[in-house]
């Protein structure tokens, strides 16, 4: 029954986030997080005391995978950063590796070119996830050090995509979320100027996000009696949000209308698909399952879409709030993602023969918008510009090039007027 | 007659070499070579003077049209940096622009984006450019400095690319060197290793490359009488250097054996089409000429392509020691490409049916061998991993982005163990 299926759904949920709660309470609240703002902080030479530990390596582990298990929009590129981050310092405590060690700078490179390591594994994107943690950690940066972090990350790289053969997953080594999107004309140059659109309303919408975010955390701090009830009841807190947010995406009930039931990984496949959703022409089984979680009878795509934007932004928000090892990448990126879809289906039903440039009719491509979408959104929040880069490595696609790398300048440059990073925004809050 | 054809393409290749050695030297002896060593020079805080007036850069646009018109394998990666950088530096005298200049570390950032902008403009490779120009250039970097690049060389790129579109030349934004290879089933995994013997190789040819080329020039600067005879009569070593290339690329000739007729551009589309060239399938007519350049009745591909290789080799080094403003990194990654696709062939030949790895059977894409080469070869000789993000932004195509950057990678350790980067090597030859 409805009433069964609703209790296991959100029990679910609760349970392993409760999970997470209390074994990372127990074994070291240090992984509580993403981790990448204390990163930044160490490389700046500040020392934290048992941030790089055994015990914050088996509490962020184990946490992490109880957060993700619980289906809640979590990410994990910060936290596998940090557990990067403490494989490499544990590695320097074995006697073999000591002499490397015992250099201060040699410590710091090793760190820095554990951090490209966190991201590169998270996605298999080598070059992005270098620059990403160039940028998200450094404020200086020698050059030298530069390649040891790209070997580190394309022997994570590739060994994340070797076990995906391994596992029978996938036949050879592909990107994680492979598109399919129409190479010989990707866009004309008039879409440049939708694809700028984006990047503006992503520049805003991100500043918002890291406000968003901030507002909470005060929130809870702020009310005195509220939050010295939150540290007595630690599992009450991320019950609540658990309860709200499992309550909210429960398939069957409202969460049927913004695609509740797909995780992160399937809904951002589903966003960069190639087919166009608004004309609902599905060429094959594939395309008609990803129609039926989008183009729900009693609304239509443009509502979906609205929705999941709305509900994921703000279950990204909250769920960073957390007392659980939790990152912020994917969330946005999916958000993102969906608001790029959104514009994109927008402009192919308001082109529907496409913007015109010459002769030939060529349609409008709303994946492309979605990736650009994600790229922007995902870069306005955590102020990179190596998203553009991430995203062509994870979807296996560089058509949509130009395009990308403007819209998430304009992010950029617009969110930085407004909000610092998201993840100096949490260096503030913690200090 | 087959010997008014011959004197019309040696003389039309003599011509310019000569007009660009004579205009280079009378207007600005600045110009000649790349550029790249003197503006690592520069952003070292080393002042050189008259490098970037108003002078030099009319020596080296002029020059430079005048160079590559002569069909010798000349790039312009190089001189496009400088030629950003000397706009760069004019803006500044602008009244409107003088604030800005008046700080010191402000003229650095600005001819550090300028860099950019140059190696973006020459391949509509932004982050490729913008990553390359930090390589070549810089010691330490600031990451804020890196988006006003970032932004500066996606404006070159994007206007770049808007000018094609402007002279009907391409219907919408795309790549400069599009690919169409096989994207569902890129590479199998084993083919690694096939990938990384590629980056052995062209990592100890790099080295040979930059050391033949400094052989050259201490060749011509150690024979006294040879030396200041070059000096008083400065139009023959590089009318002698025109002559021999020349005639050796003369097409019904010498040049008929390894794909003489062939400019840079067209050689490198066609190393890196999609056809396998030994199994000698031609699926239409543009597939039948890119075979008919390459398979000579009398002898192979694998011949033909070695021969283009080794060629190619010693013309790209001798070419950049005459006096004319004169760019290495597209012959380097031409070689590079020819390189690659000789691997690729032979892996195609070696494994009809592609490496086994399952039950289907995905042969060999001897293409993205090119791209890899193309990648790993130019990387030793620059010295820099961007090469992998460049080749990946020319060519419109990520699918081979682990196998490059794997290749890059191995090829740049080894080169770096056995000589300085080509730009270094010049920094040295010039003190």
């Amino acid at each position: 029954s409805v009433t069964l299926q609703y209790f296991a759904w959100i029990g679910y949920s609760i349970l392993f986030i409760l999970f997470a709660t209390g074994f990372t309470h127990l074994v070291s609240p240090q992984a509580v997080g993403s981790g990448i703002p204390e990163m930044k902080t160490i490389l700046r030479g500040v020392v934290l005391k048992e941030f790089l530990t055994l015990k914050a390596l088996i509490s962020k582990v184990v946490g992490l995978c109880s957060s993700l298990g619980s289906t809640l929009p979590i990410g994990k590129e910060g936290p596998f950063v940090h557990i990067a981050s403490i494989v490499a310092t544990l590695l320097g405590k074995l006697t073999s590796f000591k002499g490397i060690y015992e250099n201060e700078s040699r410590r710091t490179e090793m760190l820095a070119a554990a951090c490209a390591v966190g991201v590169a594994g998270t996605f298999a994107a080598p070059i992005g996830g270098v620059l990403f943690s160039i940028e998200v950690t450094a404020t200086y940066f020698a050059v030298r050090n530069y390649w040891r972090g790209f070997f580190a990350a394309v022997c994570g790289a590739v060994v994340f995509r070797l076990l995906a053969i391994w596992f029978t997953e996938e036949t050879t080594i592909t990107a994680v979320f492979k598109t399919n999107l129409r190479t010989e004309f990707p866009f004309d140059a008039l879409e440049l100027f939708a694809y700028a659109f984006i990047g503006v309303l992503c520049g805003f919408a991100g500043a918002l996000f890291i406000l968003f975010h901030r507002k909470i955390v005060l929130f809870t701090r702020k009310k005195k009696r509220l939050s010295s009830f939150l540290q007595k009841n630690r599992f009450i807190y991320p019950g609540i949000v658990a309860f709200t947010i499992a309550s909210l995406t429960f398939p069957p009930g409202f969460g049927q209308f913004f695609a509740g039931q797909l995780t992160a990984r399937q809904a951002i496949n589903e966003l960069f698909s190639n087919i166009t959703w608004t004309t609902g022409q599905a060429e094959d089984i594939n395309d008609e399952e990803i129609l039926s979680h989008w183009n729900h009878p009693l609304t239509n795509i443009y509502v979906t879409l609205t929705l999941f934007i709305v509900m994921n932004f703000w279950f990204g928000a909250i769920c960073n709030t957390m007392p659980i090892p939790a990152g912020v990448f994917v969330p946005v990126f999916t958000v993102g993602a969906a608001f790029g879809r959104l514009i994109g289906e927008a402009m192919a039903a308001w082109f529907p023969d496409g913007v015109p440039s010459g002769k030939e009719i060529y349609k409008i491509v709303p994946g492309g918008y979605a990736v650009v979408g994600a790229a922007s959104f995902s870069g306005a929040v955590t102020r990179t510009i190596s998203t553009s880069v991430i995203v062509f490595e994870v979807t296996g696609q560089i058509s949509h090039v130009l395009p990308a790398v403007l819209a998430v300048l304009i992010a950029n440059a617009i969110a930085n007027k407004l909000q610092p990073s998201f993840y100096d925004s949490i260096i503030k809050l913690k200090r």
